[in-house]
């Protein structure tokens, strides 16, 4: 059994809208001295927004009754709400200070994953979506990046997502392209012929969380963080893989 | 930025109650060149459970009217959940084949964490609690680590957790000394002075679920990975940090 390393990337410049995030990759890709197979590219998902213009000029945005509703009962801008709940298939929990709803990928987290930190300081009030389709997004970036090196790897687009039941942010998967995001190990025993007792386990999450101690919050600085020496199935998943069935989800 | 690397530990006997956990540690970090300043080691819980010699023999124990119930609401053995309520405060959820409980230590996992699989099959329907205090079993390998190469690192004892909301166990902290457990963000601010949205960062369920994409579910023969290179900042915790407090459990 191998080592597994985390390889921060560096020197990537601040990230613009329409800038070309495959070529800056690769580019900080090749400084680290290029692609080895069974590499996973983990991206924060902050760099794909701002490359994808997934910026609200909250000047623009006319809240609807229910956001001004939701806005009081957790005391935020009526504005940021609506952004939020137009990024939301489902409220979940509303408290003063928070809001959790389900994304409209699937997903449970705070704000719909909008943020209005990291964003630059030019005078307008602006807020930052997740990408589009993260999925997409991946998938892109891993052709792209195919293509340049000859190898293909997988790429995660990471967020740190907080817990219903644990303290402390931790990364998640929320898109991915080129490796699974749910490993069924059903039928695999342990080294006495039983069954394993847990048999789904959540591999392109556990990637995502070990990159993230690099990611950081803070350091748009190291963005992207290599990940050489991981094993998976060769297989194409979808960040969906995480998202509970409403039927098996005992926490609604 | 310096890498993170992620040592796999090889080489330790199956491990027996009794066994002399900290001394076959050592051994093995020996083999993998020894201990650097801030390296995390990683432990399966499962291990030390073994060595604290954790287990119930499911023919000593006489269920009680509650466990009754409660098995026939999961479909489960009544002596397994005998033992799983012994190590619980609260049952949380309980569905066929599932009982989700707050653990005696104060967390919320299926089965309280205790453990059919990977129990030697010597005829006896046994079961694995986890270790009786973790933290404090963290503690003690760490000061006998500390002792043997004069270099005092953190230790993590690890298990895999489902999640309310997302599919996929992952590796988490459930026990840890030598390090923090959340680290606390707060005035910390990003490149432009916007204060951070995430400011209560789960490091060690990070550095737990990193080492737990070597320590898999199955391989006993991988029960111990070293993590080199992490940041934290220089705290010794414990893993009750990661308790979410009642009143801010919104998924009670």
């Amino acid at each position: 059994m191998n080592d597994i390393r985390l390889i921060p990337l560096t020197g990537l410049p601040l990230i613009q809208p329409g800038d070309d995030l495959p070529r800056l990759l690769g580019d900080a890709v090749e400084r680290a001295g290029g692609l080895q197979r069974g590499d996973v590219l983990v991206l924060a998902q902050k760099i794909v927004s701002k490359a994808e213009g997934r910026y609200v000029d909250l000047d623009t945005v006319t809240p609807s009754d229910h956001a001004r509703a939701v806005a009081l009962q957790c005391d935020k801008d009526p504005r940021l709400i609506e952004v939020i709940l137009s990024e939301s298939e489902a409220v979940m929990r509303v408290r003063p200070g928070l809001i959790i709803t389900r994304h409209r990928l699937g997903f449970v987290c705070a704000n719909a994953g909008v943020d209005r930190s990291n964003v630059a300081p030019d005078g307008i009030d602006r807020v930052l979506r997740l990408p589009e389709d993260p999925d997409r997004s991946a998938q892109q970036i891993r052709a792209a990046l195919c293509g340049r090196f000859g190898v293909d790897p997988g790429v995660i687009i990471a967020d740190s997502h907080g817990r219903p039941h644990r303290l402390g942010t931790v990364g998640v998967a929320i898109g991915l392209s080129g490796l699974p995001g749910v490993e069924d190990w059903r039928g695999r025993r342990d080294l006495f012929g039983y069954t394993l007792q847990h048999t789904e386990v959540g591999t392109a999450d556990q990637i995502a969380a070990a990159a993230t101690l690099l990611l950081g919050q803070a350091a748009e600085a190291i963005p992207a963080v290599l990940v050489r020496g991981a094993i998976f199935e060769a297989r194409d998943g979808t960040a969906r893989e995480f998202n509970r069935p409403r039927e098996l989800d005992l926490f609604p």
